[in-house]
This record gives C-alpha cells, sequence and structure tokens, in this order.
C-alpha cells in the first residue's frame, strides 16, 4: 500500500462542525465519523470561503476563492473558463465522478458566446463545473406559485425511482421523503417546510429517504469503477432542511438533547447593521423560538444520525472490497447552520456554527499512519482539498490557478510552513432585507478574516466586527469598536488588503515559465539599450554579424 | 447627423503624451493631430492600466483591470473567457475590425481545454482578443540567436509586402524599414537596434515605411466596408523603437529640439528599490547618456511627425468620403517613453512620461460641439474606451464586466459624478535584474494610485512611493517616507484596498438581474424559518392548500 489510488470526497450540506461526537457533542454518537477521525486527521479549524451553499462549493471545487471565480451565491453561473478539479485531476490521469449535489449553475450566455456545446463531452463537463455525472441531484424539489426550483437537477431522477418504487404523487421528494403526516388526518401532508413538523416521521421508509438513496448511488458508482483511477464526489443533501427524518431518526433525540442555545442579549443591542439585519428577518426570528428549536434540533440530530449510519454502510461496502486500503476518504461540509445560535438560523454570516465545518480526511496510505486519530488545529481552507487532490492524483503543483495548499503535509505528520489567516466571503446582494444597508449590488459585500485568536469582518461602508475567539470562544463581545483593539483592527485590515491585491487571474503562465521566459527576448533580437554594436553580448555580436548585407530596392 | 455610426480607434505605441504641438511641445508640430483636438476633447489626464503593451492593450480591449484580466505583462496570454469589445459591439450590431498591432498573446491551454477550433469564426476571435482581423502586425520582427520573437504576428504580411516591392532580403522590416546604412560603406547596414544609429534614414522609400502603409491598410478597409456600423482598431507600431525614421523625417529634428531632460540626482540618492534597479539596468544607464538622447529623441520625434503626417492623409480621406462626419474617431496610445527622463528609459514604471497618454476624441455629433477644441482634466483611464464605444454602438451599459465608464458625458458638455483616482499596475516578475526584489513571479507586482493631486505607488513588501503633483509636477521629490504625508499615504492604501476588494469576477450575472432574482426563492417553494402553515404569506398558503393528498406507498 503505498500512496492512495482514489479519493472519496464527502460532502455534506449544512453539517455543523460540532454535531458530531469526535467533536464533543455529548447527545448525537456518530460512531462511523469518529471511526473515520479515528484512522485519519481531524482538522479543527477548517473554514469554507463563503457560508452558503453555491459560492462555497464552487470555491470547493475551483480551488479559488469567490473573489477569484466570481460565483458569488447560488445560482450565480460559474463563468466558462472557471478550471475545477476535474479538470485538474483528468490532466494528471484520475477521473472525478459526480454522485449527488453540487449547487453547479452553468454559464450558459458564455458557452454560448464561446460555441460549446452542452452534449459534447468537453461542454457537459463545463456545464457540471468538471464532474462526470455519475447521478445529478442538488437535494431539493421546492415548488412554489412560480413554479419549481429546479426542475432538472432538483431529485428529478431520485423522484422517479420513488414513484417506481410506490410513491405516487407529483413531487414525492416533497410529499413522501420530505412530509409527515397530520396527527388527526394520517393521510393529509405536514409538509416539511413548516418547522413545527419537524418531529414528525418523513412518510417514507428509511432505506427509500435521501441519505441512503444516495449511499447506494455512490456503490453503484464504485462497483463498475474500472482500473482508472477515480476521484469520487459523493455529496449528500443532509442534515440540510426541510428538517424532517424518516423513522427511526425522527423519534431518536427530543428537546432534552438539544444544547443550550448559544446568544448574547447584547447581540441584539450592539449588534452590527447587516448582523441585525439577517437577525430581524424571519429565519432570525423563528429560531430565536424555543418551541422552533426544540422542533427542529432533534430532527437535524437525527438526519446526522443517519448520515452516520450511512457512513458505516459505505465505510463496511469500502473495507469489504479493499478499497479502503487504496482510497482517501475526506468527510466535510459546505458550510454550517447556526440552529438559533446567535439569534440566527440558517447560514450567511461569520460566527463559528456557520463557517466552521467538519473535515476528516483518511489517507490509507502508511506515511499517514503517524498521525491517525489525531487533530490538527491548523487554519484550513476549503480550497485546500483541490490541491490535496491534485497531489494524490500525481499532478504538478498548479498555484498560479490554485488557491490553496495540498493538506498532504499535515496527514504526514509534518509541520508545513503555513498560512496566518483564512479569509471567507459573504455576499448579500441577493437578500432582499438585508440588501438595503447596500447602495447597489455590487457593494453588499462581506469579508472575514480570522487567525488563531481573532476572527475580523469587513462590510463594505460600515464599521468592522471583531471577535476574541481565546477569551470569548463563543463570539459574544463585538470589539469591533475597541478602542484597545485598533491595532489588531488595524492589522486585520492591512491583512484584508494583502489578500485582496493577490494574483488571482494570471492563471495562463506558471511561475517555473516566467522564470523560464526572463530575460529572453535579447537573444530573440530585442536589444534595447545598446548604443553601440560594440556593447553587444557577444553571442548576439555574432548573430549581428553573421547577416548578410541587403539588396538595396531597385 | 446625429449619433456616430461608426468608430476609428487610433493607437500609436510609445507616444509620450506631451510630444505633440497641442500638448505643449514647443518644436514638434502636429498640425494634423491638433487639428482633430480642435474639433474634438483632449483628455489631459488619461491614464493607462500598465505602463507596458501587452498588459496595457489587454485593458484597453477588455475595459478591464489587469487585476481583472490576469495578462500582466507582454505575452503573458488573454484567458479564454475574458470578452473585448469585439464581443461587446458585436452584440450591439457593430463590426470590430483589426488593422495593426494587438500584443494578443493566445490561450492555447485553454482553446485546447474548451475545444475552441482557432480555425472556426468563435476560435478565431479568440484567438485576436475579439478583433475580426484586416491584417494584424505586431510591428516588430526582431530576431536573435534563438529566432524570431515572433514568427506569425510580427510584420509578416509587411515584409512579403516589402519584398514584391524591391527589398530584397530575408527580414526586409529590420533590414530596410529599421536599419540605416554605415557612412563609410553605403551598402553595409547600420541596425536601428543600435541608438547612434537612431539619427540615420531608414534605408527605405518614405511612402513604403511601416507608418504609410499601415495608414494605407486602414483605408483599403474602409473603403470596402459596407453599411454594418463598424468599429476599425487601426493600432501603429511607431513611434515605438526601433528608434529610426526614413527621410526626409530622420534630419528634420537635432540636439538643438531636444527638451533639457527631468530628472534629479536625489532621484539617484533616495531611489526607491525597484526604481533604483531599473535605473541601474542597461536601459536605464544607455539613456542616462547625453548621445543617447541627442540620437534617439530626434529620431522619436521624426517618427510623431511621420505619423502626424499619415493623420493629415487619414483625415483626409475621412473628409473626402463622409467618414469624418459619421464616425467618432478616438487618437491614444498604450503608454510613453522616458526618454532618459528619471535616469530611465523604455516606459515600466509611473512617472507621467510612462504612465499617462495622449487622448483625443472627437464625436461629429452636435451634441459634441459645445466641448469642441477643450481639455477635460478629469481622470480618465484606458478601460473607459470600451464603455464609450458600446455605448456609441447602442449596446446596453455592462457594468458587471465593464471596469470603465462611458466619457460620452465629457464630449458632450456633461459634468458626471465621477472616479476620484486612477489605477494602474506592473508586473515586474519578467525583467531578470528587477525581479530579484520579490520573493516569487507572484509578488513582482506595483500599484499605482493617482488623484487630482498626489501619486502613491504601491510596491508589495516595500516602502511606499509619494509625489506631489501640484508642487512637484517633475516628479523629483518621493514623499514615501515623509512623516508629515501619513495620512494621505493612508489615504491613498485604504483607496488600494477598497479597490482590490471590488468585486470584478461576478461577470455572469447583472445587477438588474440580481435585482429582480432577490428574494423569488419563496416563490419557488423555499419557505425556510416559517414554524407554521398559517405564517405563510397568502399565494404560498393558496398554494399548499391546492395540492392532491398523495398516496401512501403500497
Amino acid at each position: 500500500m503505498g500512496k492512495p489510488k482514489n479519493i472519496l470526497f464527502i460532502m455534506f450540506d449544512q453539517l455543523r462542525w460540532d454535531y458530531l461526537s469526535c467533536a464533543g457533542h455529548p447527545h448525537l454518537q456518530t460512531p462511523h465519523i469518529d471511526a473515520l477521525a479515528a484512522e485519519g486527521v481531524r482538522f479543527t479549524r477548517a473554514y469554507v470561503q463563503s457560508p452558503v451553499c453555491g459560492a462555497s462549493r464552487m470555491s470547493f471545487y475551483t480551488g479559488r476563492y469567490v473573489h477569484s471565480h466570481g460565483a458569488t451565491w447560488n445560482r450565480v453561473p460559474l463563468k466558462v473558463g472557471e478550471r475545477t478539479i476535474g479538470d485538474h485531476l483528468r490532466d494528471a490521469g484520475m477521473d472525478c465522478w459526480l454522485v449527488g449535489k453540487t449547487h453547479m449553475k452553468a454559464d450558459d450566455e458564455g458557452m454560448a458566446w464561446l460555441g460549446i456545446d452542452r452534449e459534447s463531452v468537453i461542454g457537459a463537463r463545463v456545464e457540471q463545473c468538471g464532474f462526470d455525472v455519475w447521478e445529478r441531484d442538488d437535494g431539493m424539489r421546492p415548488e412554489g406559485p412560480d413554479g419549481l426550483y429546479d426542475e432538472k437537477y432538483g431529485a428529478a431522477v431520485y423522484n422517479d425511482w420513488l414513484r417506481e418504487n410506490g410513491y405516487h404523487s407529483a413531487n414525492p421528494w416533497h410529499d413522501f421523503a420530505n412530509s409527515g403526516r397530520k396527527d388527526d388526518d394520517p393521510q393529509e401532508m405536514a409538509s416539511g417546510w413548516f418547522l413545527k413538523n419537524a418531529r414528525k416521521a418523513a412518510a417514507i421508509r428509511e432505506d427509500d429517504s435521501e441519505t441512503p438513496y444516495m449511499t447506494s448511488r455512490a456503490i453503484a458508482f464504485m462497483q463498475q469503477a474500472g482500473d482508472t483511477p477515480w476521484c469520487l464526489h459523493l455529496s449528500y443533501i443532509k442534515p440540510h432542511w426541510p428538517y424532517i427524518a424518516p423513522a427511526p431518526y425522527n423519534d431518536m433525540y427530543g428537546p432534552e438533547h438539544v444544547l443550550a442555545v448559544a446568544r448574547h442579549k447584547r447581540e441584539l443591542t450592539e449588534a452590527h447593521p447587516v448582523f441585525k439585519a439577517f437577525m430581524d428577518g424571519r429565519i432570525g426570528k423563528a429560531f430565536s423560538r424555543d418551541e422552533v428549536r426544540e422542533a427542529v434540533i432533534p430532527a437535524y440530530m437525527g438526519l446526522i444520525k443517519q448520515c452516520d449510519d450511512q457512513m458505516g454502510r459505505l465505510f463496511a461496502w469500502l473495507r469489504d472490497t479493499g478499497r479502503w486500503d487504496d482510497t482517501l476518504i475526506v468527510l466535510t461540509s459546505d458550510h454550517g447552520d447556526y440552529l438559533g445560535d446567535h439569534w440566527m438560523g440558517e447560514k450567511d454570516l461569520f460566527h463559528e456554527p456557520s463557517v466552521k465545518v467538519p473535515l476528516i480526511i483518511r489517507d490509507p496510505s502508511p506515511q499517514a499512519d503517524v498521525t491517525r486519530g489525531s487533530t490538527c488545529d491548523a487554519l484550513v481552507e476549503a480550497i485546500d482539498l483541490a490541491p490535496t487532490f491534485l497531489e494524490v492524483a500525481g499532478g504538478a503543483e498548479r498555484p498560479h490557478i490554485l488557491e490553496g495548499r495540498s493538506l498532504m503535509p499535515w496527514l504526514h505528520g509534518q509541520t508545513p510552513d503555513w498560512r496566518d489567516y483564512v479569509v471567507s466571503e459573504y455576499d448579500y446582494s441577493m437578500n432582499p432585507a438585508v440588501s438595503k444597508l447596500a447602495k447597489d449590488p455590487s457593494s453588499a459585500r462581506l469579508f472575514m478574516i480570522a487567525d488563531a485568536r481573532w476572527k475580523f469582518m469587513h462590510a463594505e461602508g460600515m464599521r468592522p466586527q471583531l471577535f476574541d475567539l481565546q477569551n470569548d470562544p463563543l463570539e459574544y463581545v463585538d470589539l469591533g469598536e475597541s478602542a484597545a483593539h485598533r491595532d489588531i483592527i488595524a492589522q486585520m485590515n492591512d491583512r484584508l488588503a494583502i489578500w485582496a491585491r493577490r494574483l488571482s487571474q494570471r492563471t495562463t503562465r506558471t511561475d517555473a515559465q516566467i522564470i523560464t521566459e526572463r530575460g529572453r527576448s535579447p537573444m530573440r533580437g530585442i536589444t534595447l539599450g545598446v548604443y553601440d554594436e560594440a556593447d553587444l553580448p557577444q553571442e548576439m555580436t555574432q548573430f549581428y554579424r553573421g547577416r548578410p548585407r541587403p539588396d538595396q530596392p531597385s
């Protein structure tokens, strides 16, 4: 057993970093994920590049900051020309497949402009942010008066499969997998969209529900995979909303298992304008109600418990088939979930429950034996996975494109020279309530800088936020206006400026090419600043001396 | 006569802003360019986005900062996916053609990756930064021990034409158009590369030399142009080196017409490290010699005089054919030339002789009558031309892609709310001497911020430079370490940071689309933060109430 041959890149959606027993949750036991951590490294400070699905994922897939790739929010198309892990891995001889969610929105206009046919292999990959699609399912099939949120990738195959298996309705994803039934009328749907229904059992057999279904699809992919090394992105929608779980998971946890809410009254009175706008929104208000938390959190825990059981099933299959020994396994999430902490629901902002994610990596190779079962508190970013994968695939580094750094040294017990701070971003221009704070959609932007101790947030045109993670780990005390912390804030502003000025778009030339090309133009005849032929370097003199006399024109 | 129908976008290469009589040169009379200024607006503070050919041009053509498009130096490919004026204008129904130089290096790797065939119309445009090519000639055919600098676009067609016209040699561009003959042996070539030969007559009939040739090619294009509105980029290589002019232009000016050099001893003793590295290079040393300036500057003036005479010929043709009345004419340069000022030759840095360019625009429409013959001191950037052209073509604004702003209000006598400062950049990673100052090729970067009074230069990892353009218009006194100017420097750093954080890559969504899409997800069924169905908005309630009861699975 040497370097891993394959990569299994498992992503959950909206899984908080601390809702795992290996991360310290006292009530939620996740033995299978814990077992992966026991054989790998659990990164305790892994941050996403943006705490919202689409933007975060495009950073995972491109290995580039949101400020670089431009897909700043859900359904903002990733522009043609942005390479992804699929492109990089295939260059290194590794296939790259998708089972599940990406939230990719294709750049239809760009593809049309460049004549890229989505029916071609190249076009299909551009459309799917570089993946070959085994099954794409963005995991949701919401429907409202304006129609479906996503006709094509919203659980369409899964819905067909459900119907084939006896779940008859126009949208079994909603009506069975994500709805319970009313207590007073067991034939009447109780939609999972309504938070009060969260603890009901979804009207579906557990093994027909989304998480086991997607696990089966991943196993089906791996069963047929040939000798070519592969990376499989197995991307689950759960524990993302709708918050409703099939039996028995709906009933495993109750209000007695809900942790104390992490919020403080001073957050309401001293709120930064952007934070306040989110807290004052419908979601913030709802998750500040005890009855909402007591309904939703047990369901959320049940969904995670089901995910963990599916990890047990998946890992058993990997062990049985030998894949456990030749596959690098990565388990992470695209962002967290506030769950009422900080008077917030959902994600969007930069408190730890939202922007920090679980990240466990198991490298089967002997070089990783020294780190098995350890944790690593290095400041890790989502963009670090792409270069990690490229190293596994044996490809040359591409720092002129990939802005992250390979995590392999950490897995092998080395202590590389590492970054001092992580960066995350958020575009709130799509939020009708919050966007009132920005003068136009291009100004509605937030940046986070977090280092070992401090977390800083910059909002264009507004005051900063600052939290001392060491003395205030729950992030209650905003020091953004503290005179005693001016130097820290100035340092954070400097770091943000250095980061913002970074060279992110010179992607068509490697550093090595630049060094090779340096100073070559004289040898191709561009001899600047030479007054007299006698001043030429010898090789150029020979070149000029050897030239024939031109014929004068007739 | 209403809005102009066509655009004639004339660019010279390395033409200093102040080497025109309309800009105050006391010895160099440029009556034809002056006549254009007399009927248009001359912008007195127009800056290029980078004082080097390739990067500057890619900003002119894309309407985007170098930090956004990534083609940071000569021969760094412009990546596939960057749209240019050709793409924008064609969308608005205007053709966009090239006669002359672009310095475009195609992104071969990106084109291959995306399957874009350069033999197709789309591929040809991607390869040519959006232009349809009437004749591309990057204006130089240097050759050295390693071969030709540019086989394909380096005066290849012109060389064939010269040979057909009796100039027999392997490289008549060099041997005739850019070389004189030795005094002691009139058959022996005296290469224009050697600065001591600058005042010799190029061994070519004046009307066969490059500037008249390219003017003829532009006239040939316009003669055959049909009714479709066109933008023609007529892009001359001159007065760019080799500094040698055909008779009579070689002999029109002498040392007595060379202006006093603008340099100061304190520049040598107090030099910023980057500035010092350039000054200490072969070019800086050469142009600090009087004999070099006295040879080169008269030749440079002669080349400009020839350019002006060709403008006379071109403008006469336009008047004779009616094109003068339906064509917006723009005359500018891609950067300037130090010519020994500040102990420098060439360009590269941010002193006014290098980074400021001539910019004259004549709009034939009556709305522009109020500004004819005026100057405008607004802070203009090269990226402003693309949105100006798009407005002429009648296309909708594209601020999500184009980072400049239309100059049409200035041409029509309005005073728009305008930027407070301009930005220019420079990547010195390709310069073998100067690049020693940077720890790697991605750190070798400079930024300039200039406002109405101050000019600030930031070099990554080094001290800043600051000049007071009001009290020190020749930029001799570097205030970068002046305690009295700390606030100005801090303000300039803030401006640089704001600029660097700007949203430049969200090019796949317009502001209007974002505003339209705001808050639409509930109407497509994403109903977050709703505890009870009774809390739903009315239209959503109807939607839920109207749903049929699902059949339970068999």
